[in-house]
């Protein structure tokens, strides 16, 4: 906390922010994701906003009703977070075009966030598809 | 620089090894590979070590003859670094099991490394293989 004259400026740590984030969605508390997400907020490049980011979220937990986020690592700058997030789950469907019918698979997400005022502005993801495929070959052959 | 006493400590920037690796990588300039990399670097849980990390890289750039690593963003903290990878290459025929034979793709990697006495020792990727699939899907229908 830093005084300004008698103002007094509490600093938000970006962690704490994003670990309210995660526990947002863990919750899908929707009505509350507009607390940590900007209404401009774009998905690796393109615009989604609040409403289109909060439908790609409910229609990841429709697709797969066990959808946890684990933060495995993290890094955090002033205005910047880098997360790697770690799921277990059980798709009971297709998945990113994948056959994976209620079998558990494990996966990674490597994640930069860029936020605004405390909300996420950009998002840039990446995920690990190919140890997903590893697991449906091992699974397919066992 | 941090002087103590007579003994001048200079601290290198975590950021400056690591954009040194990456010149080294596009310069396939392998025999200097070990200055940047452990001889015990796992790659996403895998112990590659040193030799197979190199072959790794050596197929990579086999498979795309044109491959050059652009750094997009960066965060560094003392002893990881958080980096996002562009792409803009040409395989030369399979490449994550999509066949590209010959077109022209873009795509990201985000990357968290681990260094310890500034070599890498860890590595955790995510290739947004979704990204080609979709270039693809396009280039199929166009």
């Amino acid at each position: 906390m830093r005084k300004t004259g008698q103002i007094a400026v509490i600093k938000t740590d970006l962690s704490d922010v994003y670990l309210g984030y995660i526990s947002c969605l863990n919750k899908q508390d929707w009505d509350r994701l507009g607390r940590f997400v900007d209404d401009d907020v774009h998905h690796n490049g393109r615009r989604l906003g609040l409403s289109g980011y909060r439908e790609m979220l409910e229609r990841d937990f429709r697709d797969i009703p066990d959808l946890q986020f684990n933060v495995q690592m993290m890094m955090a700058e002033p205005s910047r977070i880098a997360s790697r997030l770690l799921f277990n789950c059980t798709p009971r469907g297709e998945f990113m075009g994948l056959p994976i019918n209620g079998r558990k698979v494990s996966f990674s997400e490597n994640v930069f966030y860029e936020f605004r005022e405390n909300k996420i502005v950009r998002v840039w993801s990446a995920v690990d598809k190919a140890a997903i495929e590893a697991q449906l070959r091992v699974l397919s052959t066992a």
